[in-house]
């Protein structure tokens, strides 16, 4: 019994490898290659250990917040990464990732799979106040290496303020001091010719 | 106030990016590349969500075990990833780590330095239920990885089965059951080829 369960965890887990090989829009803070989302959502889970203070609702679970991070972006596996500014891509991400969402997590025994899947749909659903500071740190990060790699990305996508200030909505949301951080950020970014105003 | 720690937050999770480009001696699953500390990290922390229910301990806190994995290769940033059958690097191996987690979680406000080391203490002392299951994950992963990848950097270094047996401990002690599933996969990797009796 055991031998059937293990053998089907570890078939997913295997397959979890693959978002090492997803990669994102942003690059590393030294500009050397894009990031994958796997240790991109590495990195978010350790922001969750260290600035879940700065959390909008002061009532939330912190292994929630850790396990919607690590399991958030798996369904880029099968449906990719989606580009935060590409209007069109956007327009079936959510059925692409419900179709991975199926796949993936049915890949473990029954339990689990719903275990999983609920953690992701909260994740998605956003009304939560795990899922709020999980999304705010999700967009945290990225503005961060941009600001690091002096706004390369959204010079090359010809990316401008206001579309940069609308995605961090999530930000202020989710973690209001963090979104004030980010604010002071763009408006440097703008000063110093990183990012268009 | 606030800007003041958060600033020192933000500057120790920018230096964390640099995890990324720790190299591992593990290959990813489909051998295409070798894998990095900080996506290695993202992996077993899900594998701990997923397989904690196989810990030799019953009674343990899974927030612990995923804070543990999230920081345990931090140090690796500084001293760099020593390989586990590398007798010379291992020698000098802890002296390293701890000047690292000296400069590293310095960077942190005190608070959350002090906590984060004890985490990263905790881990390394192994005498937690928390620190044996983590430890159990962290052997675990690169046994599969290789198995997946026909041995190949078993090959590469010329390891033997009693080596990787004799790492194998930390997974029998944490967690029995991954312990007789890696001993199975052992086996199967003399049988085929993978590894040297």
């Amino acid at each position: 019994m055991i031998n059937g369960r293990l053998t089907r965890q570890v078939s997913f887990l295997l397959e979890c490898d693959r978002l090492k090989q997803v990669q994102r829009r942003t690059l590393l803070t030294d500009g050397r290659r894009y990031e994958n989302a796997a240790e991109h959502s590495w990195h978010i889970a350790l922001m969750a250990m260290l600035l879940s203070e700065y959390a909008a609702d002061a009532d939330f679970d912190l292994l929630t917040v850790l396990q919607m991070l690590l399991v958030h972006d798996l369904v880029e596996i099968d449906a990719g990464d989606t580009y935060a500014y590409d209007e069109v891509g956007r327009q079936d991400q959510a059925q692409r990732e419900q179709r991975a969402a199926d796949r993936l997590f049915g890949l473990l025994p029954d339990d689990q799979a719903r275990r999983l899947r609920e953690i992701w749909d909260a994740f998605q659903a956003k009304d939560s106040a795990e899922a709020r500071l999980a999304h705010a740190l999700d967009r945290f990060q990225p503005v961060l290496h941009n600001y690091c790699t002096r706004g390369r990305t959204w010079q090359e996508n010809g990316i401008r303020h206001h579309q940069v200030h609308e995605r961090a909505a999530s930000i202020r949301q989710g973690a209001p001091e963090l979104g004030v951080y980010i604010e002071d950020l763009l408006n440097a970014a703008v000063r110093k010719g990183f990012l268009n105003p």
